[in-house]
């Protein structure tokens, strides 16, 4: 990590945070619980993993601040209610995220509920709400957010995960789900702050993917080693949740230092697709340096 | 109602069930118990009151068949998820909808969780999709969607309706409280038909609101009514419980004459609403006739 990159990581988060609390009905709208249950969920922490890969990408082409603000909100948006279900006892029944308690804890499971489903409208409403980009290509990256976000893509893969739970699925299926439980909701990330800036040719979108698939998988991978390894204060949530789910890790597949290796790979594989874009795919290179590199 | 009435409200709910079908991921599609879940959800029932008034207010201004076939599918799939979080044990704890076990008897809690997520997702994706708007009025209608549906929406209402258990509301705010639980949506409903035709002057929305503002309510009183009158069998869902469950209801506050009186006032007052619009709201007037006079 470059002082430049750590300054404008600083920079996207702190941005990101302030639109989101105007994107946000304010705390004093009714209803009050759940306008000040959604600020809860969302407002206050995470690494803002989405926003960042969108201003990333929205660097190759110039983006429009507008533009970013949104796609990078409506991303988080949607990550953060997913959080919110996914925590809930008839799911992973979590009661500690980002080292608070959860939604449904802090609240009650109905506001967990409630929460989550407001903030996927508000997701595309602020999308939707964009002034500044051409209507043909906003409705591009909403069909975009809406097939990342559904069955075919994060909502698949949890469905898939809630499945695979006491399985002893392949590699190969583990890649699979998680290419849809995360990784379309990140692929999503670089390609709307890519369509923020212009229309994609067929060659660019390819390459964006490539380097998604393999940032999306080296998250998952890095996350299943820190679940391994890390204590839950250094995380924030749980640790070790996963093995005492009885769910296929990377690790539990793998082991420790072959996805230590496989992270690794991937995060050159990154690098390697973004060659075709020079100097301004460096934020995107830093982006993947940064997820396999993490502590938490 | 007419024959003629009765015909076009058969073609148009075999028509919106087909087109669900359709606009739905294939049941052989991974991960199946998810997509077969959502139809499940979706398919085969429901009086499609939402794409009944896609269809009527589309005739309005000869909308454009794809169009209103997209914007009434999008309100489907919203009701429909609601109805699917709102049967949870944690919200109405409802055990039967529509004469059949609801999703998450069915199925399990957490997918029922992730059918609603899913069907909001398609719900945006399938509007999103449609080739024949012109893209500034199709995103016009996406943002329509979005807050009726959020937590300035039909969301907003549940959660109002959640915290008024037990409390003992003031007509006022029970009015406020449906005309954001339901009313958002058949509003939206009107006027997403509506807008499939053409751009609204300022009067033709102000008219199309009045009209889905009586019918919304009136559609709220004559449930009440039926609550505390029908039996379950014929409702198709659990009868008597808003007063098991302790919820204020029309009945409960202005009793069973004066609503349904109420009903009847809000009938005359969809129908003043639609004079501007001469003999092509027609199907508007008829769809009014029958939220009031319907038995179930």
């Amino acid at each position: 990590m470059t002082a430049a990159f750590d300054d404008w990581m600083k920079t996207v988060q702190a941005g990101a945070e302030q639109d989101l609390a105007s994107y946000l009905p304010g705390p004093e709208l009714l209803p009050l619980k759940l306008h000040q249950a959604m600020r809860y969920a969302l407002l206050g922490g995470g690494k803002r993993v989405r926003p960042l890969l969108v201003y990333a990408a929205g660097a190759l082409f110039g983006a429009d601040a507008e533009a970013l603000s949104r796609a990078a909100a409506a991303l988080e948006m949607i990550h953060a209610y997913s959080l919110v279900h996914d925590d809930m006892p008839c799911m992973d029944d979590d009661a500690l995220r980002r080292g608070k308690p959860t939604v449904h804890v802090a609240y009650d499971e109905a506001t967990a509920l409630l929460v989550g489903d407001a903030l996927q409208s508000q997701a595309f409403l602020v999308l939707a709400e964009a002034r500044s980009l051409p209507p043909a290509r906003q409705l591009a990256m909403l069909r975009l957010l809406a097939q990342a976000a559904g069955s075919a893509g994060m909502c698949g893969g949890q469905a898939i995960d809630l499945d695979s739970v006491g399985l002893s699925l392949t590699l190969e299926q583990l890649e699979q789900m998680h290419q849809l439980k995360t990784g379309a909701l990140l692929r999503a990330s670089v390609v709307l702050g890519a369509l923020a800036g212009k229309e994609l040719e067929p060659a660019e979108l390819d390459a964006l993917n490539d380097y998604a698939r393999a940032i999306g998988l080296a998250f998952q991978v890095v996350d299943d080693v820190l679940d391994a390894t890390a204590d839950s204060a250094t995380l924030g949530k749980t640790a070790g949740k996963d093995a005492a789910d009885n769910k296929p890790t990377y690790v539990s597949i793998l082991g420790l230092e072959p996805s230590r290796a496989l992270a690794e790979k991937l995060r050159l594989d990154a690098h390697a697709a973004l060659a075709p874009f020079g100097e301004k795919a460096a934020r995107l290179r830093e982006l993947a340096d940064l997820i396999v590199q993490r502590k938490a």
